[in-house]
């Protein structure tokens, strides 16, 4: 090794267990009490490092490339609010399961607490949101620092195996004395410990519970499997063939599942709510009510789906998950404690076809609300949903595809997508607070063209994440903008009022343009039915620059033409 | 009453509390959640209500408008990761004493963790940095709901009760079950339980203390009044003439301390910095260590004076405030429970003058340092430095300041202020995270002109700041711009390095013009001496629209130049 490091034992500690346990991304604010893991992550030969100055823009980004590796990816921060401003990046970390290591410079421990400049309450700040809160200690200078190495390689290590494990954020909390600045080219770290950590991820299959579950797929008639947020190509087409095939299943995925066949069901909402307006909605739901529910993935869309479940609830609930299994309807699922394509392989032996009419009923009410929604389409002003319909039917296939919250996610689970469109959106925690920065992140590791599709609040909310020296050429962004929390005028209430457009809409006359030239994108705009076909025919076609797309959308229309949707 | 509120009981009870309490501001971020909230202020007639979509701005702003009326304001959001966007803001409210109530709202408890959307652990999400956590509950419909409204108001009672004694943060959590857009025009509350509560704000003086300090006072020869942060106009004239005209009493003050007389000496680290060089540094050390230190206010900017007094401790040190007190140089001071003007008219007969030179000495010291420092700005060439200095001399007197996180605040410190200048900054937590926001939210309640001094992160890491329908035609921003953090440049380390404009300097070449049109600010630019002479004569008379001047240093000789201030 020859690279400048920082001399602390503790930042040099810390760089080679990111390296050792396959860190590959750290994501660095700048700040002076983070100096020494700052020199010495900057000049690692196998870890790349990004300068994003706003930590809240900074832990997104840093989700966006962990979204996509799966790995675990650093953000390093100084001492004092710094860190807080990660906060909503780890929580939407924590309910979306991925593994971020949030690692905070800190002052000494005798400094906290007496007055001194740019400190704060960093231990345990962030806690219930991680899966683990390391409290390094300080090095012993001029003394013996053996126990104080020890501790912190087994904290460090704690917190490697639960990140690792459970795919979740971790907070490492490290204290640095001055002075800061001091280098070396040799680091004085044995990595024994960390040589000894097995970490098992849980994959082992329960028997008892397979049995049981064959037992229960051989026998139901109607099964449901629900397909919350998934990442795509993990399913062998093996399986996906046998769900498909069987008319006692029923697949009901969501734009997030990242799932494609011709029988499985797109839209759940398209399915739900025409059955809620009909007379005989009970006896409908009765027949929709699943003997089985199986379950896996991550988080569902589909408010609708889950008011359902929870009223007619199934006699099993399996759910298929390494970590966790929500009472997402009320009921404790049946967990399986590992991933769906592993699980099915080995008990895809032993699953009969059932005979059963589950499948084609539903299917036909699918394809009859199709036919009525295209018809819809045909039909409606210029409008978000409209809006929404023309840029998936034009995107091409196999774009790696990012929605923003709220609006964005919801549209989009309502319509069709091109073939092997890669989906992704924040729904741990649903916010709007982090989108765009999340979708640089995940493009940067993407070779593929991506798209953020977003609001025009959720863009105006993470504009810091356009700043950012690492955005791809082939980046593009489309914002829908409606002058507002498009979203609020569905609700009801009374929209004509003034207090309606200001604290619920929040309606207001910015838009993209300045943002566009300020950071460096080229920009288009579309106000019409005819500008937008326009714009979309060069869209998505290769581009030297990021650019932005900028729809604007009747506020006063929007809101109507999705609830006559729903009444089709 | 006949203006439309929630029918929802517990919705009504937080209104009418705030309402009680003294809660004349409310900043509320859109959302469905926090409808019930958002209906019942928007339309109270005592209470004004902001609508800012960005809730990290959104907390700043709040924090802005109580600094300045020092009554308790609250913030109001939705379900999720809202809340965490708030948590830099009341970090710096739990450091510089501001009293934010912050007042999130949730889904109910049974809806927590088990896969529902926009939903996450809020419940103690930011303890450690406020003084209550309120977790409120839910209302019983169709049944006996009088123990819960009992609950709820007792623990409103306890936040407010602290909120208001403490001038601390305080978060009030609180459930509200669908459906969330109900009407009345009549509120069933009844506030007895606020109106048995008494707060008292500590304010008796033990007079115990008091005889030992008046004994102290009178027998000390060298007494150092060291002043934090502190308001304006809340020290009585002939306070301030008892601590000017006693020639044992020298008075160390800085920008932040709001404290005007010609015998007091502005530039700490202009007293200090140069010893510092001396070769005879440690008998004059020995000459400036005071035998008596009497310290009040909150955080000290100067890291020279708390060096020096961490190694050259007085033999007695009392702290005035009616909160805290800290071990800001590793002892433990005398607390004394009051604030200051409180404490002086107290004691105010009994203390004698002493016979001393230690006032003498010091004022001589500065007044010679004084006039070096008037010379070395005439020779040094257009820089950060030579800009402040600038800005400063010109500003006409009774303005309203307030400084950005770091370098804004550091210069500033350096130099002598306009008379009558209320100055404000950040530096609970000295972060860079909020101050145009918290200047924006100052700006709305003083009647005065306001201008913000800020570098270029800070401005550009708080954009959002500017997204504000509230900001008054009276409001300027001066943006210092060396293209990235040159504070880091004044640090050692090799700057020439790669990784250091990466990482530590974070040099960018982005400037405010795109943001001051998107948000309608006037804007103006100055790259030159004469250019910025031209802009002040006119940035300074009344103006019809908010304005910003960004001013363009030169990055690479911004270091040197304060360097060398220090080495006159």
């Amino acid at each position: 090794m020859n690279q400048v490091i920082s001399s602390i034992p503790l930042a040099q500690t810390i760089v080679e267990a990111c390296a050792y346990f396959g860190v590959h991304h750290v994501v660095i604010s700048p700040g002076s009490r983070n100096a020494p893991l700052t020199l010495s992550f900057s000049n690692h030969p196998q870890i790349k490092t990004y300068a994003v100055v706003d930590e809240r823009a900074a832990g997104f980004f840093a989700l966006g490339i962990a979204q996509q590796t799966r790995k675990p990816v650093a953000v390093i921060c100084t001492s004092g609010s710094a860190l807080l401003n990660y906060y909503p990046a780890v929580s939407e970390a924590f309910y979306s399961d991925v593994p971020l290591m949030v690692i905070s410079a800190d002052r000494p421990k005798h400094l906290i607490d007496i007055g001194d400049g740019q400190t704060i309450r960093q231990e345990k700040a962030i806690d219930p949101h991680v899966t683990y809160s390391a409290c390094l200690k300080e090095d012993v200078r001029n003394g013996d620092n053996t126990s104080v190495q020890k501790y912190n390689e087994i904290e460090l290590a704690k917190a490697f195996q639960q990140c690792l494990k459970r795919q979740s954020p971790v907070h490492i909390n490290v204290p640095f004395d001055e002075p800061l600045y001091q280098q070396t080219n040799h680091t004085s770290i044995n990595l024994a410990i960390f040589k000894q950590l097995e970490i098992n991820i849980p994959s082992a299959i329960n028997k008892d519970l397979a049995s049981a579950f064959i037992k229960d797929w051989n026998s139901s008639k109607s099964k449901l499997i629900l397909v919350g947020t998934h990442l795509p190509n993990t399913i062998s087409k093996e399986i996906i063939e046998l769900w498909a095939n069987d008319p006692s299943v029923l697949v009901l995925k969501e734009t997030t599942s990242n799932l494609e066949h011709a029988n499985f069901i797109d839209s759940i909402d398209g399915i739900v709510a025409p059955i809620e307006k009909r007379t005989d909605a009970s006896s409908l739901f009765e027949k929709l009510q699943p003997g089985m529910l199986i379950s896996f993935g991550g988080m569902i869309v589909s408010k609708k789906i889950k008011v359902f479940l929870r009223k007619f609830q199934p006699k099993q609930h399996y759910h298929i998950n390494p970590q966790k299994a929500y009472a997402t309807f009320y009921k404790k699922p049946i967990h399986l404690k590992t991933n769906a394509n592993h699980f099915f392989k080995y008990v895809f032996s032993n699953l009969k076809q059932v005979d059963s009419d589950y499948f084609e009923f539903w299917n036909r009410v699918n394809k009859l609300q199709c036919k009525k929604i295209e018809q819809y389409v045909k039909e409606i002003p210029f409008s978000d949903f409209s809006v929404f319909y023309k840029i998936l039917k034009t995107m091409p296939s196999r774009e790696h595809l990012q929605l923003a919250n709220s609006s964005s996610i919801r549209y989009a689970n309502l319509m069709q997508l091109p073939q092997e469109t890669e989906v992704f959106c924040n729904r741990g925690t649903s916010g709007i607070d982090g989108s765009t920065s999340t979708a640089i992140g995940a493009a940067i590791i993407q070779n593929k063209p991506t798209t953020l599709i977003t609001g025009d609040l959720s863009f105006l909310y993470d504009s810091n994440g356009l700043w950012n020296n690492y955005i791809p050429s082939n980046f593009k962004i489309i914002v829908v903008n409606n002058s507002g929390g498009g979203i609020f005028r569905i609700l009801p209430g009374e929209k004509h009022k003034n207090y309606y457009e200001t604290y619920f809409e929040t309606s207001h006359q910015l838009d993209a343009s300045y943002l566009a030239k300020m950071f460096g994108f080229d920009y288009f705009t579309a106000g019409t039915k005819n500008e937008l076909k326009n714009e979309l025919k060069h869209f998505f076609k290769p581009q030297q620059k990021p650019k932005i797309l900028e729809v604007f959308t009747p506020r006063e229309v929007n809101d109507q033409v999705l609830l006559n949707y729903f009444k089709v």
